[in-house]
């Protein structure tokens, strides 16, 4: 029984240590010395090879090396594979340190500071108080939820936005399509945690920017397909956003002539916001194994026909 | 029984009104409209006259509008006229706001990612763990404590040093000059929210950023005259330390060529960390009131003899 690994070569030493300790009745093994196919029950990858199930027939389940799966093809998925992702505490932990952080820069006006540090200008600008600054969340998966819970204890009016209804601490949670203006009007800072499908492409475009009230801050942590990013260059230049930290973008990395690298009101990261946790996933795998042989269901098992 | 407004004329109306509401027994001037000087029993200022016991022979209690004293020469000060810092929760919560934000920014190496985002790189970083990082707050008076309490649902390593034994939650609390250097070794992010007085007058110099850990993060929210500038700029070339975020400094407004505004690892704000809140500080000064009536100590009283 063994697990292959395609995701990272940089960190593969990582895995095969953590594995071999967690589960060691895997046999860990490292793209592109696969040994017989029909061995690899597991896959742990990034994008795996399209023609999966003849390469490996006895491929159970593909682990996503990633918070999210929108970069598989899912139809294109054997359908005895399960997908699952590598979500864990320690990888929603370190997310809700980064929206804590683009939170807290666009609340207290740090890119504003910037600029007029990079020009020479101290003038201090009137300080809003946490409990005067409402602050959505869209998606409440695992992700979105540890970053409301980080935001509480701050004293932000939250809500969020999502597909079905969660909690939100101290807020409403807006639901469905049918709310999604109605949630956006009221984000002075808005962060998009969404899952990437089909229904959420594009989602933050000019239309539902103009629902935002004058000057909101903008933070996607999400995908850069969310974002069409032409319609957050003009909201930026009427400030109707006043200021974004973008984490992800269409094409990363971006062509050297993409516009938000020089903005001055843009705080731009590559992709770090989080990433998958070594021990954390290997966690996931281990109640995977054990939940496996006892026939129950696989914990993050993704929902093919929601498409996270 | 009047109490006399010297402190920001922007900010007269705020306090008039609420003070007006809170305690109505006290009638508000506004300076340079004194009136009759024997009537002033209280004094809300930033920078008061020296000649205070001439001025005002029957001043009380001279509320300092900050959240430090520094700014007055307290052996100049009356000995009948108390003198009384206005911090309150509000403050310090605004406080920990930015210090959370600070000490994020460093551990997430923004200053870096920031500086690849102008010259169009895009290069990720190691993620470090806050369980890996140690967040060491200098100053452990109310806002020094609200701002760990904030930093430790993160899960970051704390400690603190303080003059006194004080709580630093899940963490050292080291003492006195002896433990200093102790100290300092073991900051990866160094907050100082000292006071500033005579002992501490300078003491983040070339010395002391010495025995920080090699490429640490330093925040200072205390008052500029804490920080040797010229060593602080040393250590940020030879990479002693790796990035600061300064709110003050020796001199503000800077002059034009402050070294630290074109710095490329050095976020500079205009003192804006936090700021006395009207209601909180109204809140201190009905409690005085009260506590005068009946001859209790004073709320947030300064010891002459520390200095804060």
């Amino acid at each position: 029984m063994c697990i292959l690994y395609m995701a990272d070569p940089a960190d593969a030493q990582k895995w095969r240590e953590c594995l071999s300790s967690m589960a060691p009745e895997l046999e860990f093994r490292q793209w592109p010395d696969v040994g017989n196919p029909a061995e690899v029950r597991y896959l742990l990858a990034w994008e795996p090879p399209g023609n999966l199930a003849e390469q490996f027939c006895n491929l159970r389940v593909l682990y996503a090396a990633g918070a999210g799966v929108d970069q598989f093809d899912l139809a294109s998925l054997p359908s005895q594979v399960s997908l699952v992702r590598l979500v864990d505490d320690s990888m929603a932990g370190i997310m809700a340190e980064y929206v804590l952080f683009a939170v807290l820069a666009l609340h207290r006006d740090i890119l504003a500071y910037q600029q007029d540090q990079r020009e020479g200008r101290w003038q201090p600008r009137p300080i809003v108080l946490a409990s005067q600054r409402r602050v959505g969340v869209m998606g409440l998966g695992t992700l979105g939820r540890v970053a409301l819970g980080r935001l509480q204890p701050l004293g932000f009016q939250l809500s969020g936005w999502n597909r079905s209804l969660k909690d939100v601490p101290g807020g409403r949670c807006y639901v469905g399509p049918g709310q999604l203006d109605e949630f956006l009007a009221q984000c002075d800072i808005l962060v998009n945690m969404l899952p990437l499908t089909p229904e959420t492409k594009g989602i933050l475009n000019a239309a539902r920017l103009a629902c935002l009230p004058h000057g909101a801050g903008l933070i996607n942590v999400g995908r850069g397909a969310h974002l069409v990013e032409q319609d957050l260059l003009a909201a930026l230049d009427e400030g109707r956003v006043g200021g974004a930290v973008l984490d992800v973008l269409a094409q990363e990395p971006p062509s050297p002539n993409n516009p938000f690298s020089k903005h001055r009101r843009v705080l731009l990261t590559p992709h770090i916001a989080s990433d998958v946790q070594v021990e954390g996933g290997v966690a996931v795998i281990v109640e995977n194994l054990r939940r496996e042989s006892e026939g129950m269901p696989l914990l993050n098992l993704v929902d093919r026909s929601k498409g996270y």
